[in-house]
């Protein structure tokens, strides 16, 4: 049997893709049964580094979409439109569909699966969130048997690499930003990496696959590495902790009902954690269960091999279902989105967190008391407070709070502020 | 729907498997249609920790194994016989199997499969190697886009936890395993543990599915960790290194068609290694491949809730295909095994590593210069030579090699056996 596949984009992706199913010697034979048939790209003209047949590439992307003979469509054009619009179109047209495009699950996965079980048809996504690391997969068709209590990754191999640059070399941010663009690890706009939203919308999706209920991308909340500073990654190490851009789903604890605590922002991680070793563009995401424990997924988070190794793979388990069932009766449940209702979200303010501040003060007698004193008003305990140096004529001290509502911690800064001997607050960063 | 589960075995994975199956909520809706039909156990009289209504329970394993009622045969006896037996019958009732049998599937893999085949039902396995980390279904249904070029594990969480409490503790071997057993991390009989058998298996079963051929049991070159000294791994620690029981298949370098190496060996393993942080008993699995480069899966290896999870996820496979395909055709390639011919095995002379070897001699001049003169005899090139110290009138001294042909290093140590000037060599090691 023969199977026809139409890819929509030839980006890097794209290319690593085409690479695979054009030389499929020494792979998994089920490759040698799957056909590129048509490839939409944006214009003709560009100088690619495969060559392909007359009449394979082609600007109609609708013509490829509703190409009778085409089985499966394999979207890697990002971005939300026209990718939205050509899934949809694909689905109406009872293809099944790949995509590596988070953005648009994360905005549109409802109404894509909505469509999908409608149509009888599969919209795989093991490409959009950890690169080459099978993670979506495995959520979806290994851990299921679990409780999962937490979601935990690193999934934005840009802001690793700047942070790991920042750590290991010294390099502030703008510099290992550039550094980054320079080597092809960041885009020339760089916000949807920095300010955490690509973390953001793959976390979206690992909860709502982990926790099995709808996710509203707007319910992530979100920071960004732009702040993140050397001074504090240096102060995070004498403490024992490296700062890594977290992505995190977990079951709030201390209540019955299942609420999610959904959020993305730089983290001290404790050197021991198994995230704390994961270095440059590499991602992992740790899982936690009942009865499982903890497992961890690691691996290249991007580039084209990875990427394409995950889009690939979408496409076989595919083929492989139309090869074992003719007859489509009914999609297979772990394969398919099920999910009915959207997920409850503890709002930021009331999650229970580690926090790290550094203040600059008078260096004065009494500022740590006074500074214990304000928090202490507001329920928030102190692990550590030291004072590390000094900064012109400031003292600089590091607080390191207990578990705390982040709402007292947030109104206990407020009061800190307004002290007479605090010139300031340079920084305020979550701790695993 | 509803589907019926004949479990075989209630030790410790039964007993977590029936855990999960009977106290579905808050865990994948589809265990609400899997029940456990049968139980079969070698005596009644066992005092067990969860109750089953009467009748469940039974010393008959013929008649759970031939039971129309049943859809799906668990199979958590462990051992050859009477696993093998019972697993065959299943089939052959047209029963699809789930098992944690490492020892059952990797010497009498080639007869279940083929059973399999002809009967169309699936036998997995996900349970049998690496405990909790999904690590099977990722091979088969995640990463076949790639040529594979290796799959290196520490699969053995028995002997991970002996080596780490020798390299943290300072313990030794004996110590280290009674208190492995005592935790109950090792059997009384420990020796397929300790010998590296198990491992054996399960590099066996990786390697077959990483590289889509059969593998001959018997063709894994082995070796235990008993002759692990406290000695060579404070040394090992001083040059850089952790010794773990590493399981290896790779790619022979420097051949045209795949030949394999496989072996199971304690080896040194560089610290910056992914692998040298896998601590007690847990496991982890570095698959290498093209254009993939390195991905790695890390978990629980071990213990009745991990392993229950993969059981579970096995079963809950099985009924997702038969929720979605009532009349089954043919069987979905990535999930059966189409293997056809053995792989061929490199022996273990031909193989290139690098060594370890440690050396008592006597404290006169030359002796370096000896050593060196026998290794470059038979090409093997030394990467360092160091007199780490004395014990009792003789000199300690310790080398490292450079890649060599193992028959090579082993025609060479049998010169350097003979020089008057060498008084032993109580530890030989491969390098990472």
């Amino acid at each position: 049997m023969v199977f026809k596949i139409g890819l929509l984009g030839l980006g890097t992706v794209g290319i690593g893709t085409a690479q695979i199913l054009l030389d499929s010697s020494g792979r998994n034979p089920l490759l040698e049964e799957i056909v590129v048939s048509q490839i939409g790209v944006r214009s003709l003209e560009k100088t690619r580094p495969i060559k392909f047949p007359p009449g394979v590439i082609t600007t109609d992307l609708v013509a490829i979409v509703t190409d009778p003979e085409i089985n499966i469509v394999v979207e890697l054009l990002g971005g939300l439109e026209p990718a939205r619009t050509m899934i949809l179109q694909a689905i109406d047209q009872g293809k099944h569909v790949v995509t590596a495009n988070k953005a648009v699950i994360a905005r549109h996965g409802d109404e894509i699966y909505e469509a999908a079980n409608r149509a009888g048809v599969y919209v795989l996504l093991e490409a959009s969130v950890g690169g080459g690391i099978p993670i979506i997969k495995p959520l979806k068709q290994s851990l299921g048997a679990n409780r999962i209590t937490s979601i935990i990754g690193i999934v934005n191999g840009t802001t690793n690499y700047i942070l790991t640059q920042m750590t290991t070399a010294g390099a502030d941010f703008s510099d290992a930003l550039v550094e980054a663009q320079h080597l092809g690890y960041a885009e020339a706009d760089s916000t949807a990496d920095v300010d955490g939203l690509d973390a953001a919308d793959k976390i979206a999706i690992l909860a709502s696959l982990g926790f099995g209920e709808r996710v509203q991308r707007e319910s992530v909340y979100c920071e960004g590495i732009r702040k993140v500073s050397t001074v504090d990654i240096a102060y995070a190490d004498k403490l024992g902790f490296v700062i890594k851009l977290l992505a995190i789903a977990k079951i709030s604890e201390k209540t019955e009902s299942r609420i999610l605590q959904l959020r993305v922002h730089p983290t001290l991680v404790p050197k021991s954690h198994p995230l704390a070793s994961v270095e440059g563009v590499n991602n992992a995401i740790l899982v936690e269960g009942d009865p499982l424990g903890q497992v961890m997924f690691y691996g290249p988070g991007a580039g084209s091999g990875p990427t394409a190794s995950a889009v690939v793979s979408d496409i076989m388990n595919i083929v492989a279902i139309l090869k074992s069932n003719n007859h489509t009766q009914t999609l297979n449940p772990l394969l398919s989105c099920t999910h009915q209702h959207y997920c409850q979200i503890t709002p930021i303010e009331a999650i229970e967190t580690r926090f790290y501040a550094r203040f600059l003060t008078k260096d004065v007698p009494g500022v740590i008391g006074n500074l214990g004193r304000s928090f202490g008003n507001y329920q928030v305990s102190l692990e550590s407070v030291v004072q590390i140096g000094f900064k012109e004529e400031l003292a600089e001290i590091v607080v390191v709070t207990h578990y705390v509502c982040e709402g007292n911690f947030r109104t206990a800064l407020d009061e800190v502020r307004t002290l007479e001997t605090i010139k300031s607050i340079p920084s305020v960063l979550r701790v695993l």
